[in-house]
């Protein structure tokens, strides 16, 4: 029995617990377990004290600890029994250690918890911004000893078990996943009674449910499964459930793309062709069961320890994985058929990992805006932070994020496929040989350039050798960024985005080409072409930047700013992008460049937290409720902001601290007719529309 | 508002609903449905009150009431309006009526609720002494309309859908079936955001579930099936579950039948074949489909509308259907591998209805009791009997209760299937041609019979001719009991089960017939050989009723009693057996004939209650809990009473009732040696063991 609020009564020992520094008063001869569990410290046991586990270790201290106002005795806890004895003998415990269940209290005693025995541990995330998680999965390993049969008080095996665990685990009432039924049996007497459960307990209630046995003892580990479901690749990582660690991570191409590059071609396929989303969902189900396959391969487990798995990914493949048809989502109102976080049987989403696993999908926040979303609002946590954050994340449609403590808000806007090399003349995927740095001289107009699969820049020593397999093949997304940043730096480009002739950039690197002018970045050789960068590259990146900015300059109307504290670029192209050169563009709003982060894969990051702390589930259902949602495309002030953003970096918002570190050019290529009169008659219609 | 506890303040009108009684004051203006839900009253409706489902239907009463202290003016309602004149060009409204939600309050006024229009409608059950069954299903239909999607409020469509449903019918949670997220969309705008969804509420608490959606209104029937699942036969009621009606009956042989006509004998199967388990499994679910098949083709319905499904069955027949391997109930101690009642996923058991049916088991009493008992038990209800009642459903084994309200013992005894003609030199299953009554003539000795699909007896004039195309084929079950106990009370055989010679008997119907004499019944034609009793048919029925009475003899034990006050023989076999010779075997105790009535299938009526009302769920488990269960295997006065039992009708107890209305002669034909000494001999041995 707790002692914690009596007074000291000079008896019974205390007992404290660091790190947690809870204490209390306990009786001679309780288990420092038991004390610990009275206390609610934080102290793993999956044999609930039987001496079989060892998860609770713990560190005791002897000597005078005058910050505690204690002295602990050399014999304040009981001498090392047999089971520790036995432990040592075949597993080794920590010089130091003892085992909770085994060592009884007999004094004042100080008791370190060392981390690794606390159910809930820190994972350490890297970078400085962005807070730990706790470890806190929806699965728990609960080994107990049951009941056997008896004629006399007849009772299934199963109500046996039942009864067995919810003895250990506290819980009231428990349900077993019906696939369990048939196994139960061979399964109870091959471990003679004795037997591990794994028990999920889901973050919304419900009766917790035993999804896995395994007989006797299991040490564990169990693993699951944080997959970002991309429409362009399936990235999972494979987290192994005790200690959070990422143990493999894989990644494959969508097999979906074999039907529509992007997602509105893949909503098209579906219109076009009866059952065609289930082909799609067929697809990228068995795409999924692929990864399942490699990344058990990788880290050398069998499937069937995959417990759990959580999901993000945007709308449309939302929608195509559980087997709906995304129809809807091709067309205004964009109507979700669902939007809340979903919890279903892994096997009705034929995914073959363990059965009785319960696969989680994050929330989806709107029509356009995914569960990848949710995805990284969960692992930025704009809604924790001080400072007025903007987190967008960059694909074939940008996800906008905007807020701080006081509340945060969400739109997408519909980029294309520019920023990842489509529709640009020379453009490419990131790959070996894709150009993916540029510099230009601002005075002799020439540039230098980096290649994927390179370290080296194309003016230094040696480079020729280090492509000479995969030459140079094109521009990848943050090449097309960087040049084009680099060219309106250069003054080759003018605010507009107009490419000046050789005449008027003083460089035959720029050419007439068509009704407009070009850059030649490479020269070619015997092998390859030239690569250029035409003025309509430089068009579709302004379409594409213009509608990023657009959107996250509404969310600012929204939110009566008109700078923000931060940027963070999250997604794989963040990851390379180079934010000097996404905010001459203006692609983003102006602000510091030491403010501009990447957060990497942050909408898979919130997939392994989602994974690793059940209540984080529960935080982002209720961050998402709290989302303000804003459609672009019925907002009035939508086509104004892209208008003004088709400029570089734009023709209203003036970037003082960018301009305050960058010099800025300011030419006019416009000679008043071709291209670029037809576009800004045609812009000027849409904003009378 | 409800003005009920407000003190009369002659301007709000007084309502007064019958038969419930109800009454309460509601401001003129208040809708007739509006006011009974608040006052409590059982007044159906499925589309909340929006005049489309027509369930709310009432009769106004007009006049003077003294009994209810109130005078109804004719204007005590609002006129008849536009919805109800829609309804009754459609549909027609019985004379009389007015629809709840449309008629009005506007003066004190009595309105009666017929019992069509009540939820908890009365399902009458023909026998005097069981209780009606209260509509109740788990299954409610509820009709709403949805919210439109809105790009400036993104919420899915099934968020919309159930925060319609939780304002609808007050539930603070639902869930939606997996299998309802693809239809749903294309099924919203079918109905034009009008939709009526079934809504699955289990007893024993959990989220209410929507499991089925129809665009619109859908007005029903939903179905249910009731299904006792016997190792013989699978018997299925499909019942009507807005009425409690049964809809259509279907049986049909258990196909596990090719792998053993006993339950032991599959056990057995299970245990020398590999995977024979799950070939029955396999057999008897794609039996219980030819079922679903041939109910929903009798019944003229879709398969798709059996929302619910309840099952009563054996443990053996319950861990097969359930797809667990039964070795454990061949061997003690007879463990189950699950006891308590189950909720499953009628898809995991392979069964094709309505998908998204969860499928009610009945618990398990214990490892021989299984779930066909516990449906005997809330059929019978013995725990809500004041008198006490034993309750024996006959097959292969017998499960027997003994109880009344002061508390329910229960227990089950390998009887064998000599009671179903097997074991019987000229037994057969009950089909036409098998002799089912038999009467001898205590003075000549002379039998006459009645066969199956004829009314006549054999000595009526005109039997021949009705009986010309089955012919005379064998005894089935009720006919053995029947010629036993004839041949008993004519003086054929002795208190021991001894046939007597043609000397002994005076009647040359007995003959020798090997080592012990036979009876002939009929003497056969020249096409079908004679029918006889042989000394080794009435060994086979001695050791079944001897099981029965020893296991109902314990429980008499247990309970401290020498009587009860009535029997009560469930099964098929029940309905059909005489009590009277029942008694004059001993297969039953002594008790007034009277007292000794049949529940006919009360396993399959158990199954029907719990579909038809899912507070019966709770109250079955609640009492299988309570029951105390004896097993007759390792009792050790059971050898003892067994030995008593095998004289007809018991060598220990004297039947003084049986004794006083029917007339017992006491011969004995024991000549010391020969088979009798050899069975006797074997009877002694087992006294002692």
């Amino acid at each position: 029995m707790s002692h914690e609020n009596t007074p000291e009564n000079g008896k019974d020992p205390l007992v404290i617990f660091t790190p947690s520094g809870r204490r209390g008063h306990f009786p001679v001869g309780t288990p420092v377990l038991t004390a610990a569990r009275q206390l609610g410290v934080d102290l793993d046991s999956v044999c609930g004290g039987r001496g079989v586990c060892s998860k609770c270790q713990i560190t005791p201290s002897y000597g005078e600890f005058p910050k505690h106002g204690v002295t602990v005795a050399e014999d304040a806890l009981s001498d090392w029994n047999k089971v520790e004895q036995r432990y040592d003998d075949i597993r080794g415990l920590t010089k130091g250690r003892r085992l909770g269940c085994q060592a009884k209290v007999q004094g004042n005693i100080v008791i370190d918890v060392p981390p690794e025995s606390q159910v809930h541990k820190q994972v350490v995330r890297k970078r400085a911004e962005v807070r730990d998680i706790t470890l806190n999965p929806t699965l728990h390993l609960s080994y107990v000893e049951v009941e056997e049969p008896d004629m006399h008080k007849p009772s299934g095996d199963l109500e046996r078990l039942i009864a067995a665990l919810k003895l250990a685990t506290g819980h009231d009432a428990l349900e077993i996943d019906t696939h369990l039924l048939r196994p139960l049996q061979p399964l109870l007497r091959k471990g003679e009674w004795k037997v591990t459960a794994a028990i999920h307990t889901a973050h919304s209630g419900g009766t917790p449910r035993i999804v896995a046995l395994w007989p006797g003892y299991f040490e564990g580990p169990i693993f699951g499964l944080a997959v970002d479901l991309g429409s362009t690749t399936i990235a999972g990582h494979l987290c192994n459930l005790s200690t959070g660690e990422v143990v493999a991570s894989s990644g494959l191409m969508n097999p979906q793309i074999r039907f529509g590059e992007d997602l509105m071609s893949r909503v098209s396929y579906a219109m076009m062709n009866a059952g065609g989303d289930l082909e799609m969902t067929e697809a990228v189900r068995a795409g999924l069961n692929d990864l399942v396959d490699d990344i058990a391969k990788d880290a050398e487990i069998d499937k069937s320890q995959i417990l759990d798995a959580v999901f993000v990914m945007n709308p449309v493949m939302h929608h195509l994985f559980l087997g709906i048809d995304p129809f809807e989502l091709g067309q205004a109102p964009f109507a979700l058929a669902t939007s809340d976080a979903l919890e279903l049987a892994a096997s009705d989403l034929g995914l073959d990992i363990a059965p009785g696993t319960r696969a989680y999908i994050l929330p989806c926040i709107a029509g356009h805006v995914g569960a990848d979303a949710a995805g990284v609002a969960l692992s930025e946590a704009p809604n924790k932070s001080d400072d007025l954050a903007l987190i967008v994340d960059v694909g074939t449609n940008a996800e906008i994020l905007l807020g701080d403590k006081n509340g945060v808000l969400a739109c997408s806007s519909p980029t294309g496929p520019a920023f990842e090399g489509a529709q640009i003349s020379s453009g490419q995927r990131a790959a070996p040989g894709a150009i993916e740095r540029v510099e230009i001289d601002p005075i002799t107009k020439e540039p230098r350039f980096r290649v994927i699969g390179s370290e080296l820049w194309s003016d230094d020593e040696g480079f020729d050798a280090t492509i000479a397999t995969t030459g140079i093949t094109g521009i990848c997304g943050s090449g097309i960024i960087e040049v084009i940043a680099e060219m309106r730096m250069a003054g080759l480009v003018d605010a507009s985005g107009l490419i000046g002739s050789s005449e008027q950039t003083g460089t035959d690197r720029c050419f007439a080409d068509g009704r407009t002018n070009s850059y030649r970045l490479w020269d070619g050789n015997e092998d390859q072409k030239a690569i250029t960068v035409t003025n309509g590259d430089i068009r579709a990146i302004q379409m594409a930047k213009a509608a990023l900015y657009s959107g996250a300059r509404l969310l600012m109307d929204k939110r009566g700013v008109e700078d923000v504290d931060r940027v963070v670029l999250a997604g794989a192209f963040g990851a390379h992008i180079s934010s000097k050169h996404a905010m001459v563009l203006g692609m983003i709003p102006d602000a510091p460049l030491d403010k501009v982060t990447s957060a990497g894969n942050a909408a898979g990051t919130g997939a392994r937290i989602a994974l690793l702390n059940r209540d984080a589930r529960g935080e982002i259902e209720a961050l998402v409720r709290q989302i303000e949602k804003i459609e672009t495309a019925v907002e009035p002030r939508f086509q104004e902001h892209f208008v003004n953003a088709s400029a570089m970096p734009n023709s209203s918002d003036p970037f003082p601290t960018l301009r305050s570190v960058v010099d800025l050019p300011d030419p006019s290529f416009n000679t008043g007719g071709g291209e670029d009169g037809t576009e800004g008659g045609r812009r000027r219609r849409r904003r009378r529309g």
